[in-house]
């Protein structure tokens, strides 16, 4: 059985037209009805024909939906919820793709507050956004987390694990506020620390910026993807994860402190104690199947 | 015409081996010697038949070689030069794969005051080590940025330019000192930040070491390659280049304080400019050769 029938993507950038295709690879007799709020991405989404339907409105996109999942930056959640309230079906499962659970929930049972709402985060992605960009396999391998509030009705928080599943994602449960942390470390912090660095060597006097770019194999091109990722959805992340993007950041900086310390005195085997650590985390991400094994990503050599 | 006929690696590493590989790809009719202060990697190199020769000792290893590459960690350079003093002909050009240049130029004519030193450093590599890592390909399309100093037989100079663009490379000249601040930017700097933030998510208490695991692909996966990196290596490199990566450190950590400050005090438009101008840096990565076009560097995603 199909957790799901008829299924509304709002919001058809990188995540949501990634979900449109890999509904219709692996649950290819549920209904897709797409909706976004450009007209020029719902004219390239018919034009590719990503959905079954596009709809010009966000309220006849939900009419007869049994799963309405919210793609758009974390900060427009509250606008796009409230932007079907009046259509819903008294039904319907609503869901989202947000990268922060806090402000989401509170945005979205703000605007709908009778509705079932089971919000989730696939971690998925690429440094490419739009609805061109997206492809079916995403998911498959990553993790999506579920973060069910207290109350939420249990077959509807199964439905939604099971239509991840289906997608080709695992699946895990969480407290929204654990999610915000766990994700603050694993995703915020690195994607403010690559836009940083990014920043700060576009910035020198002494070497000019074909410099950096010429060189960049040393490394810098390794931060440089994360750093192309979208401005307005990175934006909105950082502002509504705030207190724990903080906190990590002021973490990161003790340990970078520690370290500009041990190179300006000579300890070498400080360095080298950390460097040996830090060697065995990716590793295990390998052995975890959260990377590719092959050296320099898979990167192509000739 | 080959520009070197007898070459002699000293230290047969990721780098060291790879240019045993290409060397024979590209100047097959050039003789290969190989050594490594290492027995059991002279013992694998021997198995592998990496080189034409594996010398027991450094100073039988280039007897009659023409030109002498050390591709040791920078740290080990003075020790790996002082090694082949008394044998190196006379005639004989010394080159090196160092990731800075001042201090491997003092170590070197300290140890050989009357060589022909021509120092150069490849930009390319992967997070893998030892001579198993190497391959043929690794230098196509890279730079090698060469540093001769004043007063270098210009002769010298060309022949280590023609053998580096046989093996596939690009090839640039800088002075010393102006090599280490741009690799400073390119290279050191984002491997110091790498390190640090896989340090910072693997000490976290809340947040577990598993939990970072699982959600790496959020991208904290993209720190950890450059972050398993060669321990003896890197702490050589930050150690040796200690002025200009302190310099960049500070520039880096001013940068960072600027965004903690954004995001502190809600200023997303602070935020919003930067994510859009350091997007520009990675398109013209990709435009110039130095990245994969590929998304996510051209992860499988099946």
């Amino acid at each position: 059985m199909l957790p799901f029938a008829r299924v509304t993507i709002i919001g058809l950038g990188l995540i949501g037209s990634s979900i449109a295709r890999a509904v219709r690879q692996h649950m290819p007799s549920a209904r897709v009805t797409g909706f976004d709020a450009d007209p020029a991405v719902r004219e390239t989404a018919l034009r590719i024909a990503l959905c079954d339907d596009v709809a010009d409105t966000a309220g006849t996109s939900v009419i007869d939906a049994d799963l309405v999942i919210l793609c758009v930056p974390v900060g427009a959640m509250g606008a796009a919820a409230a932007g079907i309230a009046a259509d819903l079906p008294a039904d319907a499962i609503v869901s989202d793709v947000g990268s922060c659970k806090e402000s989401v929930v509170e945005a979205v049972r703000t605007a709908l507050p009778d509705a079932t709402f089971v919000p989730a985060h696939p971690v998925a992605g690429t440094e490419n956004s739009g609805p061109e960009a997206g492809f079916a396999s995403l998911f498959h391998g990553r993790w999506c987390i579920v973060t069910p509030v207290a109350g939420t009705d249990a077959l509807a928080v199964e439905r939604v694990r099971e239509f991840w599943k289906r997608l080709g994602a695992e699946v895990e449960t969480m407290a929204p506020d654990h999610h915000d942390r766990v994700l603050a470390v694993t995703s915020h912090l690195p994607h403010l620390i690559a836009y940083t660095i990014v920043g700060t060597a576009s910035d020198m006097e002494e070497v000019t910026q074909s410099e950096v770019i010429k060189y960049s194999a040393g490394g810098f091109r390794d931060f440089t993807r994360i750093a192309a990722s979208d401005p307005t959805m990175w934006r909105d992340v950082f502002l509504a994860n705030k207190e724990a993007v903080l906190d990590m950041l002021q973490r990161f900086s003790e340990d970078l402190t520690a370290l500009q310390r041990a190179i300006r005195w000579g300890k070498g085997d400080e360095l080298f104690e950390l460097f040996t650590r830090t060697r065995a985390i990716r590793r295990s991400i390998i052995e975890q199947g959260q990377d590719d094994a092959a050296p320099d990503f898979g990167r192509t050599h000739d």
